[in-house]
């Protein structure tokens, strides 16, 4: 794990934060004005937006591994692999190395597979297989 | 700005995050087992260390605009950028389209140029322009 493919903000409200992000430059060919997700199209990591309290729950943030009293920051970066066996990979080093995990890696309801781990100031990191997935020359996520 | 360079994550124990961070498959030329900070090589934008009371301070957290109650999440987001006037032209756009100011573009000790916004939802990004900066063909920077 040497990448990071997407720098997901938590927001609360999914058309202003789109505006927001329009208005100071990132390009998106997203057409809805309240989407359910976005993902810019900007150089380096993908930056995606997602409903606060959904990415929350994403992340099973109903019983999260606290650690030093951290609250969830709204923040998730995630690392998108091109194999199942890539994710389980990162979870195996994560518990050797003294992260924690948040949600083990399973399959979605999009098809995919994924989990949540957080390193040692709580920050939370997906790692993620999805067989939809393309990837540039950069091995960033091309965002239709 | 549509743009990400570096993803910084303020940390308590820099030397346990290097380590950390290197355990589970992030690069760097880093020799110290303590450095001041850490700039990963990896691909997308690149992962920073950086010690979290110092961030907190860089972001000017002693007086930072509280918005909806939130704290400093601990992580910030940069553009860095080729010219000064790129810096202050996106300080304009924020300042019309509802961010905050964290701290308007200055000079800093290390010769560039550089301030902080938070979005919508109070999450901090820095922009910034350095003379000595150098780009990969992807607008990253080329870390040493």
């Amino acid at each position: 794990m040497n990448r990071i493919n997407l720098i997901c903000l938590g927001v609360r409200d999914m058309a202003s934060s789109l505006s927001f992000y329009r208005s100071i430059g990132f390009q998106t060919m997203e057409r809805e004005a309240q989407p359910p997700i976005v993902f810019f199209d900007n150089e380096g990591s993908k930056l995606e937006l997602f409903p606060l309290a959904d990415l929350a729950k994403d992340i099973n943030a109903a019983n999260p591994p606290e650690r030093a009293g951290q609250s969830f920051p709204g923040i998730t970066l995630a690392c998108n692999f091109k194999d199942k066996a890539a994710v389980d990979n990162v979870f195996r080093l994560v518990k050797q190395n003294g992260g924690a995990i948040a949600k083990e890696p399973a399959m979605t309801d999009w098809g995919g597979y994924s989990g949540y781990f957080q390193d040692l100031d709580g920050y939370y990191w997906e790692a993620a297989y999805g067989p939809d997935w393309e990837f540039d020359e950069q091995n960033m996520l091309v965002i239709p």
